[in-house]
């Protein structure tokens, strides 16, 4: 079996908000300021905002997974 | 073995850019408009936008994945 045919069938998000049907989160553009780094490892304590998990967690895995990063242009 | 305990270990991204070390993607308010979600799910074919395939990952594996939603107050 290849990677992607044992992975297939398994959950990305172990233990943010495990109780809610679907985890979305909605952030007005107002109050991210100048930037604001958002998690999409689903490994961060500070969930929906990166902090810096995805680097243990890709080191770990193998996996190859960043944050989403939004800016006001320089 | 707990779901958690079976889980460790595994890749949440199976097919995004894996040629790339780490996969960040960065976007500029500026050209958000109203509104843009994005997938943390790693499954869409938009990629870094969401596309509605968290919805079968869920449904598939069990998860509770959903998106992120940057928009502008109303
Ligand atoms: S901690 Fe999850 S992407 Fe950075
Ligand atoms: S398709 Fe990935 S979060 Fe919607």
């Amino acid at each position: 079996k290849t990677l992607l045919d044992k992975q297939l069938g398994t959950v990305v998000n172990l233990s943010v908000r495990k109780s809610e049907s679907k985890v979305a989160d909605s952030v007005d553009i107002e109050d991210i300021g100048k930037q604001a780094v958002f998690c999409r490892c689903w490994r961060s304590s500070k969930f929906p905002y990166c902090d810096g998990t995805h680097n243990k967690h890709n080191t770990a895995t193998g996996d190859n997974v960043g944050p989403l990063i939004i800016k006001q242009k320089e």
